[in-house]
């Protein structure tokens, strides 16, 4: 099934914008009197009769509205830093999105790299993953914000700072035991040499079906970073004993949240 | 920290094979003396010294020899369809390597339709994650493999097969609920249209330790695949209600085994 995606669909008859007429006409060779289903990104699900097969600016009559899969049992909103590479990042959201969140805001921290963003190439592949996992509502994608201005606006329901370090049950020969993916990390970073900022794992945290999820840049937090959260009242958690990349983490809590609330319908 | 790797590593000195080598001198600019620390895929753990910062064959005097981060807690065994995209397969060995994997095959399905891989590439991806992710011992790649070969294969522990198939709680309007990525796919194919394969959710497996996951292609398993697998002792099993792309499903199940063997000592 191929959806096609039109926001705030009112009304018996609506023109798709340029991308998705080309898709339905261009790529698809669809034609008037063709039957297409298509979301509106809040909810709403669609069947329509293609009337005007036009490439730029195809013309839809609405036949049916319904309302889509359910939405999901809990919403799940991550401030993630961008990374370097501006692929992985648009690799995060395509995943994320897929296997489900509400909300995403591009988080700007201490050793944040990338801070200059396509916000409508990232709004395009949200898109078209929210299409393809055949979902009916879409991620909201949020203006770039700084930690400090993130945690500093109040927000309902479970928070956490994941951070990726190792307990010090160090390796000997090993310098150091770090688990930030920042080769130059300095080792004399308090959050990244013992376990002070109190980590938990993911699978502890609190379960309120509504959770605010913070994921640092390649480096990780600061320590000063960690410890402002936790004083804004985020609880300090890990993903196990892994390394992970910066989008990986992301994929890796939205896939927990996933599957802890499968089996926890509190979420 | 930066890892390089040597594959089976003995004795006092060894050379860098070229790639390891033009990393080491060229791109990180080391030089005879420095230190560096390397892996060897198999759980070592060296500190050594390069004795000659050739840029083709690096030699290093091995300093000590200890034994890597704790192995996965788990084996975890992916035979997974290779995708159409050669990238979205490679992202998979990534992301499962850095999240733990223990083997990974490619699987030859019906509907599989990419059948020539570069197994070095592949390789390279599996040792660059492995090294990024600071784990010492590397995922096994085996030579792809059609399903029936696969699952004609003993094989212990919990084995399972995803397919991604919503239940029919069917939304009206929609000609059919089909959770595959294939927008082909017949609807006449009785895994798409009923559960009669009766799936359980990824958390209800049993746990054993040990897990070997099957992964569809695009378009899914046919549905006489997934009653082969279940008739050679793989329980039929899904991800959720997210239509999920056959690497994220993979990542997917990476993420699970990971999260539910962190909740249950046993794996």
């Amino acid at each position: 099934m191929i959806l096609f995606y039109n926001p705030h669909t009112t009304g018996d008859t609506l023109e798709l914008d340029a991308q998705e007429s080309r898709h339905m006409v261009r790529v698809l060779r669809m034609r008037a009197g063709d039957r297409v289903q298509l979301v509106d990104g809040v909810g709403g699900w669609y069947e329509a009769v293609i009337e005007d097969a036009h490439p730029g600016h195809c013309r839809l009559k609405l036949l049916s509205r319904t309302t889509g899969p359910d939405p999901l049992p809990y919403s799940l909103h991550i401030a993630i830093s961008p990374t370097k590479s501006a692929d992985r990042f648009e690799w995060f959201l395509e995943k994320a999105t897929e296997i489900g969140i509400t909300e995403i805001t591009p988080l700007l921290c201490h050793r944040t790299e990338r801070t200059r963003f396509n916000a409508d190439r990232m709004e395009r592949v949200i898109i078209s993953a929210m299409k393809q996992s055949l979902k009916a509502c879409k991620p909201d994608l949020h203006e770039p914000a700084t930690l400090t201005d993130f945690i500093s606006v109040d927000r309902p329901g479970t928070r956490g700072i994941a951070h990726c370090v190792f307990t010090n049950r160090g390796i000997s020969g090993r310098p150091d035991n770090s688990a930030t993916t920042d080769d130059s990390a300095t080792t004399d970073d308090p959050a990244t040499t013992d376990d002070s900022a109190g980590r938990i794992h993911i699978t502890e945290l609190a379960r309120h079906g509504s959770y605010t999820m913070l994921v640092g840049p390649e480096g990780d937090f600061t320590a000063e970073e960690v410890h402002a959260a936790m004083d804004a009242g985020y609880t300090s958690f890990h993903l196990g004993e892994s390394r992970l990349r910066t989008e990986t983490a992301g994929v890796y809590i939205c896939a927990a949240i996933s599957l802890l609330s499968a089996s926890n319908p509190h979420g």
